[in-house]
């Protein structure tokens, strides 16, 4: 049986909370006895999964150097959808979902799914090539998101984009050079918000697959934001659109 | 002489830009001659900076174990304001400032410095008590925006805010518990937008100090938002009201 590694309290509380059926075990620090150990020993007690003390060398060996607050736990993987097709058959509003091409630092993609799951998008798409996976630490970064929020990895990020296009998905991407600010943007309706890598940005392919292109306006002397930030900031304003 | 050691392409850049005359020299690793590498040597040649190539082991050395892309240069500090009367004796627009309250990492200090600057925020102000400093990894993160926008730390807090309230600066709180939502909330004027720890959140005597509580809406699993994106979310929400 195939185990899943889960380390920190924001990833295992979210687990537990959502799926505490498939949580095998948690290991803890057993120096630690703080408000927050605390806390999760409650929760778990009260879902009936076993809490084990343990030193901090045997956690650090089970998660190959992640940082994990003095809290590790094994759980089964959980099943999300491969396919996009899958995802937008299952929601109820337009689609909101998040294109990163080329991504390659697990802290910015963990990050990344954070703030996707909490303005709400549907899914977050990444080509293969040049993108990296969810690695034990995007998951303890994503805080619980990675096993809430689809991420879905394709091997042709411009096909993909067409059928999105095709499905009616307005492809908005952020770049910096733009002339027109996201606030003046059409972001009204179904949307992907397509992000590229700091430094590089979006790829020529990529830029020419989106239906618009935005920029954040920039105030001060940086000319740009990390990604998860401008990502966070363009999901939000999409889903403020949206709020009465 | 005092000189201050500089990391990554962002930061020298905008220095490079900025004061191009306190740069004392750049160090970047012999064996990189990457396109980022040529634009930055083109850059410093004119403006007449030197620029050395040493090996990667002489740059670990100067940023002691601080990630440096190959690249470290030794400047003069810049001369920042320390108090925030000065910062705001110099502006032209109702002031947008950010309070941070208790942030210890230094890459979230970083990462809030730069999204604070790029949402054209006048100052960041935190306590000097249970916050980081201005680290070498902090600047790092920041991207520039260190040099950029002050950061003023302060020795009673809620002092500070008393002092802001009474030069009619409205001081809004980030607050999970919150009930109203920042999209609802008045933040059209002079505003300090103030967030606190991940997972302490604002400390009672700060929440107290706050006009208003409002919270960020989290639309799907987790429950609360990276510091820095949260700042982000909240400084650009601000900044929008203000766009015509």
């Amino acid at each position: 049986m195939t185990t899943k590694t889960l380390t920190g309290f924001h990833a295992i509380t979210s687990r537990l909370r959502q799926r505490p059926e498939t949580v095998h075990e948690i290991y803890v620090d057993a120096e630690r006895n703080d408000g927050r150990v605390k806390e999760l020993k409650d929760l778990a007690k009260r879902l009936n999964v076993r809490m084990i003390p343990v030193d901090m060398k045997r956690l650090d060996g089970m998660t190959g150097g992640v940082r994990h607050q003095g809290v590790v736990a094994q759980a089964e993987p959980v099943n999300m959808p491969q396919f996009i097709e899958d995802v937008l058959e299952g929601i109820s509003e337009p689609p909101l979902i998040l294109i990163l091409d080329g991504i390659q630092d697990p802290h910015n993609l963990g990050a990344c799914l954070r703030v996707a799951d909490g303005a709400g998008a549907h899914a977050v798409i990444a080509p293969k090539d040049r993108s990296v996976g969810l690695t034990t630490a995007a998951i303890k970064v994503a805080s619980g998101a990675a096993e809430a929020i689809p991420y879905i990895v394709v091997t042709n990020l411009a096909r993909t984009m067409r059928d999105l296009k095709d499905k009616g998905i307005w492809l908005v991407g952020a770049d910096d050079s733009a002339p027109e600010s996201i606030y003046k943007a059409k972001i009204d309706g179904a949307v992907g918000m397509v992000l590229g890598a700091e430094g590089e940005g979006l790829r020529r392919l990529t830029k020419e697959s989106c239906d618009l292109l935005v920029s954040i306006p920039m105030m001060g002397t940086v000319d740009s934001l990390n990604v998860s930030v401008a990502s966070g900031i363009c999901l939000y304003e999409a889903r403020r659109r949206r709020f009465k």
